[in-house]
């Protein structure tokens, strides 16, 4: 099978935004545990992989903004990404986030300096509110239709493809790191399977492929505060169905273990959607291979919560 | 200032023993946090540095061993790595540890196939008891007088030298990692600042470089399991005059407080005796200067311990 990627995202473009980046967006370890490799993304700089994505978009837009600066979407872990890269950049920037969205993640994006305005907890709410801050004069970026978004992501497959990876297990919400990992990488091997995991609570990605067509939760129930999307991103949708070779659900209590299990062999903090791809090879639903890595998306957890998780 | 040091830890006898470590033994991550550098040990396989001195020593001797294999003392993290090692290397071997040494660690040690033998908490009781299983025809390593037991250590130090530091921070218990270090990143560049720091309930090698002599601690009083010697070895003792810049004590609330910082900052499990160093950093007593790495040198922690410290 041959892969076309988007004219927007071809493999020189993703190498040469990965080299814009900057040095503190760092190349993760990639280590091996139990048979299984680990792509350390949780000790990303902000805790996530999220600010690959910003850093690039920032790097297009930063000399066009307007003094009210940029704006987002987020449940969390993008908006923590961007309030960090707007004090990196000197960029006023604000993250729209639900009301639901972890009190420490919303604490952290304060901390570093950036504007949090709550929406309801539906991705059509949280679009609703962040098209409204257009209206203010803030540039807004919608990370479920702009391609820009997922070439920042695709950054990662470009730091994991040394490891030669031959199957690859990436937790998914919206889709948006799901696809953009198999965009890069399987134009470096088009043999690579990509493999997306959601929860059991938050399986839209899931249930959309299932159906072939876009579906919609009404309600999401998971404890992975980074995965709580109830459809799929427009755009991650219409690549979903080519460059996706299977997706997984998994179960809160299978998320959980991996959580302790990850604090207590690897000696890593990784947050429960962070963990879900690793809990999903560990259900034996994604066959044994050689080759394979997990993602850890994610660390953004906060200490109490994650001492009540592994106690 | 100029350091020679002993013929048998010389640059080129350190990096020929690196190389002839298992790739298991992993070149830990080496990350930048809030201005100080973080060497990764805990992510070592093992989850401690131990391993490194584990594997050259078996290396060393695999082919003379008898059929009772190999012996030596620790309190915990030696004794993880040398039950990883025996079954890597297919060699039996029994880890003398102290009544009080923590229940995860035993455990792990009998995980892995390896014999535990139980001693008295004082160095000198470890060292007795270690001594009384030569007589049953196994072959004992004893740390505290084994200069090959230094030459596994510094190889920490190599690993280090490519990030340049200018002064490096090391947790100690009888100094031998802390000595080790300085010996081989002194004869990369002698103006290297090389700190120790001990928790102030288990201060031997601190109040014996103060005394000029080497002192025995009655009691010793601290939640670091990694850090309970009550004396230096007798090697490390003869080597820190030299090799050593400084010494600080650090509290177990600052230890504590380092856990949980680490946990929700850098998304690292560390171990108490691990963090040790990084306290004494953040408490203000070692000097504030560019190039400066603190050694995490293990992460071997319980994890309903952890939820505990974090909370």
């Amino acid at each position: 099978m041959k892969y076309d990627a988007p004219e927007w995202a071809t493999l020189p473009i993703l190498e040469r935004v990965r080299r814009s980046l900057p040095s503190e967006v760092i190349a993760p370890p990639l280590r091996r545990l139990d048979g299984v490799g680990l792509m350390c993304e949780n000790l990303q700089v902000t805790g996530a992989y999220k600010v690959r994505a910003i850093c690039h978009l920032l790097n297009l837009l930063k000399d066009g903004l307007g003094p009210k600066g940029l704006a987002l979407a987020s449940s969390g872990n993008f908006a923590v990404a961007l309030a960090w890269a707007g004090r990196h950049y000197g960029v006023p920037v604000t993250a729209v986030m639900m009301r639901r969205s972890h009190p420490w993640k919303v604490q952290r994006v304060r901390d570093w300096g950036g504007q949090v305005v709550f929406s309801g907890d539906s991705t059509e709410e949280r679009t609703e509110a962040l098209h409204g801050l257009a209206q203010d004069g803030i540039h807004i970026v919608d990370h479920l239709t702009d391609p820009q978004v997922l070439v920042g992501h695709a950054t990662l497959g470009l730091d994991l493809a040394p490891a030669q990876p031959r199957q690859v297990i990436v937790p998914a919400s919206t889709g948006g790191l799901l696809v953009a990992t198999s965009l890069a990488l399987k134009q470096i091997n088009p043999l690579v399977r990509i493999v997306g995991v959601q929860p059991k609570g938050a399986n839209a990605m899931v249930d959309s492929l299932r159906n072939g067509e876009l579906k919609r939760l009404d309600t999401v129930v998971t404890e992975c505060d980074a995965l709580t999307a109830n459809r799929p991103g427009d755009l991650p949708w219409e690549l979903a169905q080519q460059w996706v070779d299977d997706m997984v659900e998994v179960s809160e209590e299978a998320i959980r273990a991996t959580v302790r299990y990850l604090a207590e062999e690897a000696k890593l903090v990784v947050e429960p959607g962070g963990a879900a791809g690793l809990a999903a090879y560990h259900s034996g639903q994604i066959p044994e291979q050689e080759g394979t890595w997990v993602v850890l998306s994610g660390g953004n957890i906060a200490p109490a919560r994650l001492a009540e998780w592994i106690q």
